[in-house]
């Protein structure tokens, strides 16, 4: 036993017992007759105390230990004279005897403080210093408690986690996948699960029901900002439920996370169809934390000789209430940020609804009063509102108005990270046109159910673009925290869908084949759903990035630049799996 | 909504009550003017019941339906006339007024029963309807309470699960690493952790305190019968214990384990050291179930013109109990049992104490009444006893007579996979000396500690292996769940353990380097230990494989023989990933 108690735990009650307690120091105040040292562990802070008068040579012994030296001290608790009310320890502190070295610190490369010095990479480079800040220490800790709840109360929910393989087929279809060279099988290759879609669907032809995993996931994609080539998912899927049935259920855990994480209560999460939430907010993610829903006002907006407008296939704009005083440069910023590549909109127009009445505008010179004062209308705009307008061809339009409504949402401190609105997106389209390989993809994945009523759009090419699937996401303040579908369980349906999706019979079966024979031995109905779990637990966290909601996260690279991994490997290994590295010279 | 009540819901408390059921046909009696037809899903079995006069095209209809059929059925719960006490839903059954067929089934090529007529192969290719199964599926049922069971109990231990990286840096020390190819990094490799041995270290670093995992880990070996190249582990680790703390903390959780999922309770475990073990079971994993220990006779058994004994480093028996009766057939087999290669002894002596108190051994000739009597004594056996001995090299032939002891052990019913004995195993040599390489490997790994008082021995390279670690085991009847060891958290200590291990600075500093910088910077004493889940569950389960508590398992090549993985990926893949195959013709 190293320790009686935790860096914790000690408060008034234990004043006068004999405790030994270890942890880093924190930080030392040498005030000439006392020494105090703050020693840190997960669980808090505690002062010790080292008396010059009483114990010179123990008291000498402290001042010269350096931050982050690994202690071991025995003592007596007392009570402090100066309280510190801030913590839970602050009324006490440890009248040290023993004072024992566990292990010398070099002197840290930032400091182990909630706000440190210490940039990302060398926080990334030293992670096992960063887990010491409890900034960081909390997001994992509050991770490993949502993951705790996830478990409990999908268990009590009969869900059975259920671990599928890691070393799986490859199928080409989806993400790139990572691959695994088999030795024993020289020139065959597993591949790292994108997702165990196809486990958890063949777990509810072998009837187990239902089933969850909180599973690591791989996919190696160019990684942009926040995109890890490792992830985590809360992997879920039940038989025998209809739409309505897997919405109820996910919408529970989330509103038990909610509830006992946050203390926050819901009632039912609202809902809209994929449709209106590209109409409403040009996004299949809304941020509903605030309104500004878009205002499209072609029948007003068009006609009056402005050709920008004229010629555009729609024109959207959205109402900042209580922004008509936003000055020229603050307009001027707007629409440079609706210019910037990664937006791409031509320009911007403007229109103030002045606290007297009048308007004032970009276009004034095609548009007059009353005509301004329709399209205001047309917003629902009040006196002292600013409407700003986008036009061009209606979904990309849509898309680049989301980017303005969400930095207007952000410039009006309306997107605060600890208000919550969780909100379902459902009736995604079935499938999505790709331009540059001029065909079809799931928009899902190939087992996503078309709506019942729309499958006769299969027959018609047509049409695919219009077949709605029973496929659904669950968002939260403009984040895609989870998303799922009611699969198709019959075969035929299956290879209709595949055909659609340009696979021949032969492709179909090289990748699925296990799959489609399954379905032949009594699939029953079923759906699923998947959280991303680090952003979830971002989220809640109330951060922006996942990357410190994960213990060991990979940079953009997908490189550790803890461990320096990747990293090549000898050639014996090479060899042994029957590979070899085959790197041009103008990599 | 599909279904009002599962299959294994309904009792004579719902009889009246209008119900709809879903699941699979397990089978149907056609009794004339009546059909019966078993529904099962997950949770249990309801009797359906059809009525000829009362519906008869309902009845036709259900009489043409094959098994495995998944039905949806409507109906009145009613008493049945002849019940069935061994369900829990056997008092009653479904008078069925509305049957919907959900999907139909080819006949499954095995039969979905307890004992089923399906061979391993076929269970594997299909184990989709093999898992439909109840023993699998309890076996499924059964791994995700334990992990359940386990993460409550160490969560409300202040353990906190921390999920550590899948794509980790390759080093050579230990087992062969299955590696992936980076695209993002070309020549470049991950590999996928054979534990997270060095991220928890880590994290004990970071200060976490107390760390688990239930993880899956990866070792690319030849795969022995009932090894898989993925497995699942139970990885804990913590800090400022020392042995006595680690040995009670997961004693405890072994404990809970035993009570919540066995209903049985322990005192506390035994131990014995890693010498006494082998001494007298001649295994590192003794199954204490019986006792049948080890006796070594060398000081009665030499000198008396037996040359095999005289010449031999030892002699060493076991006593069974009562078996002096065993006729010469049944001793020929024992001796043709340590012949074996798999045990290759050279051959067994064995002496019968008779009940009437005379002495009958393979060596009469050599050994007078009076000299087996001596022998006896030594063996502490009585009359009707079996003596039975082995010779050669020490080390050697206690494992052969471990192997006959357990085969001992099997004859005479002592090994009930329903009793359990648990046993830690502790004080393992720190090193091992291999032949091939003419070296000395870690025993357990490079950064277990040697015992303190052991320490001084690292100095004297003759003196190597009697080195003891602070290492230890959990073992269960013969099996060994879980090991783990005392870290060592000194630089100095770990680069002299390098030293031993015959790395250059230069080699540890590439495989370890960032583990070893992590220990300057202020690391805690800490220890840790992995039970094996797989073998943990097939445990309890009562079960001698694994396999059947691993959802999709491979088979012993590494394939999973239902997906049919590995297999070849695209050119493509393999020129984006800078690798080409390099299948020598003679592979």
């Amino acid at each position: 036993m190293y320790r009686t108690h935790t860096c914790g735990e000690l408060n008034i009650s234990n004043v006068g017992q004999e405790v030994t307690l270890c942890g880093w120091l924190q930080r030392s105040r040498d005030l000439g007759g006392m020494t105090f040292i703050d020693l840190r562990d997960r669980y808090g802070i505690t002062q010790l105390a080292f008396n010059m008068e009483t114990n010179a040579p123990l008291c000498e012994q402290a001042r010269k230990l350096g931050r982050e030296y690994v202690l071991q001290v025995k003592g007596t608790v007392i009570e402090r004279s100066s309280k510190n009310t801030k913590i839970p320890t602050g009324e006490i502190e440890i009248n040290v005897k023993d004072l024992n070295i566990l292990n010398a610190a070099k002197t840290p490369p930032f400091t182990i403080e909630d706000v440190s010095d210490g940039g990302d990479d060398l926080r990334m480079k030293y992670r096992y210093l960063d887990i010491r800040r409890n900034p960081v220490r909390r997001n994992l800790e509050l991770r490993h408690r949502m993951a705790m709840l996830v478990r409990n109360y999908l268990s009590d929910r009969d869900f059975l986690e259920i671990e599928t393989p890691m070393l799986i087929k490859s199928t080409p279809e989806g993400a790139r996948d990572f691959v695994v060279p088999s030795r024993m099988n020289p020139g065959e290759f597993y591949a790292l699960p994108q997702s165990p879609q196809q486990y958890k669907q063949l777990l509810m032809v072998a009837g187990m029901d239902r089933y969850f995993q909180i599973v690591r996931c791989f996919r190696d994609e160019d990684l942009r900002a926040d995109r890890q080539p490792e992830f985590t998912q809360i992997d879920c899927e039940m038989s025998f439920v209809e739409q309505e049935d897997v919405l109820q259920m996910f919408e529970g855990l989330a509103k038990h996370l909610f509830k006992e994480v946050k203390g926050l209560e819901f009632g039912q999460f609202p809902r809209i169809t994929w449709h209106d939430a590209m109409r409403l907010y040009g996004s299949d993610k809304p941020d509903i934390r605030f309104g500004m829903q878009f205002v499209e006002i072609n029948d007003v907006a068009k006609g009056k000789g402005f050709g920008l407008f004229d010629n555009a296939e729609l024109v959207v704009g959205i109402c900042a209430e209580g922004c008509a005083e936003y000055t020229r440069k603050q307009l001027d910023a707007l629409t440079d940020f609706v210019k910037r590549p990664q937006v791409g909109a031509g320009g911007m127009v403007y229109i103030k609804y002045n606290s007297d009445g009048s308007f004032k505008s970009s276009v004034d010179k095609f548009y007059t009063q009353d005509d301004q004062k329709a399209i205001a209308d047309k917003f629902g705009a009040k006196p002292g509102d600013l409407m700003l307008i986008l036009c061009g061809p209606a979904m990309k339009t849509r898309v680049q108005l989301c980017a303005l409504r969400l930095e207007m949402g952000n410039q009006l401190g309306l997107r605060n990270p600890e208000v919550f609105a969780p909100l379902w997106v459902v009736d995604f389209p079935l499938l999505e046109w790709d331009e540059e390989t001029q065909r079809y993809y799931a928009m899902h994945h190939p087992f996503t159910a078309p709506k019942p009523e729309d499958e006769p759009l299969l027959d018609d090419p047509n049409r695919w673009g219009d077949i709605r699937a029973n496929a659904y996401d669950i968002v939260m303040n403009g984040v895609e925290v989870g998303g799922g579908s009611i699969r198709i369980h019959d075969r035929t349906l299956q290879n209709k869908m595949f055909h659609t999706l340009g696979f021949t019979d032969e492709q179909a079966a090289a990748q699925f084949g296990f799959l489609m024979d399954a379905f032949t031995y009594g699939a029953p109905p079923h759906a699923g759903l998947a959280f991303g779990f680090d952003r979830l637990c971002s989220l809640f966290g109330g951060a922006d990035s996942i990357r410190d909601f994960i213990a060991f996260p990979k940079n953009n690279s997908g490189r550790d630049v803890m461990s320096q991994s990747p990293s090549p490997i000898s050639d014996a290994q090479l060899e042994e799996l029957c590979i070899k590295v085959d790197v041009k010279s103008d990599n």
